[in-house]
């Protein structure tokens, strides 16, 4: 069995939620198997080793996993970006659309600077909205360059025009979340 | 400098907030320095390496950080201990009172087996109210040991009587919340 193999065996795949139709990836089922979660930061470790990263921003809050486990290994640090109200100090904030109404994304106004080499990682890739905006958010920064990494990439959902196309995006696992 | 040293140099500290008098410890101001988080993750991993730490159960949401680095190092999985509504499949739920009112915190019914050697892992501990009810919905699974860890502890705050004082509990760092 490959390691890619492994992890999708190891994937929960919850059929109809949350809604008819959909199948919903709980990638809690990666993070508790040790192997699994080796796999996941390994394969990150792999990929971005020799980009110079020097601050990995996790999006709230399962991109925080394997996101602070693959900052300790690039020796870079970590950056949280939360949902509004939660940090304690003086912020940047970026809103955007979801399917019923707003939200928005925050990062504190000294996490990031002009020197930095960011990788902001989430989970799952499926529209890109919140991740669209905290790539929005991280140019604010002036960083000197930005990537984007997730565990999984839903290829089959359409990603917003708001969606960084042009920046450097890798995913572990590519699948889809309609069946059949 | 030492390690400590460095580390107490680095945490932003917010006077007054969330009250007059009352001294905030931001610990994101560590996570983002690569040296920091460096610091705290290596720290954990010499006091527990010879434990056999099997899983990590990290309290939402500055837990997940140092504890799923800390996970990776370990070679064991990690856990997303969660506020209500937040985990898509079967979980376990533990209430506990807040200075207002009520919440909860829950696992996945299949997140710890009875061979599971757990660390609950949190970022600070005040009164110890959600590491309490933490704990509690991890003895539920009957796990072979339960440690608990934090960055820091806030020495001068007193422990709610629930709090488990013969859990095995390590801090990095012992500090007061009260001025002067």
């Amino acid at each position: 069995m490959t390691d890619k193999e492994k992890l999708i065996s190891h994937l929960r795949t919850i059929p109809d939620y949350p809604a008819k139709g959909i199948v919903f990836f709980d990638v809690t089922t990666l993070f508790k198997d040790a192997e699994c979660l080796k796999i996941l930061v390994d394969d990150l470790y792999e990929h971005y080793k020799d980009k110079g990263i020097t601050k990995v921003v996790g999006v709230e809050s399962r991109g925080y996993i394997a996101g602070a486990a693959l900052a300790v290994r690039l020796g870079a640090g970590f950056i949280m970006a939360r949902k509004p109200g939660k940090l304690p100090a003086e912020k940047l904030s970026e809103s955007y659309s979801k399917e019923y109404g707003k939200d928005s994304i925050e990062i504190h106004a000294d996490a990031i600077d002009g020197n930095d080499v960011v990788l902001i990682h989430d989970d799952l890739l499926a529209t890109g909205g919140t991740v669209a905006a905290t790539y929005r958010l991280v140019q604010r920064f002036h960083p000197r360059k930005t990537y984007m990494s997730f565990n999984i990439d839903l290829t089959d959902v359409p990603k917003l025009g708001i969606y960084p196309k042009d920046a450097e995006t890798y995913s572990i696992l590519s699948l889809c979340e309609h069946e059949g």
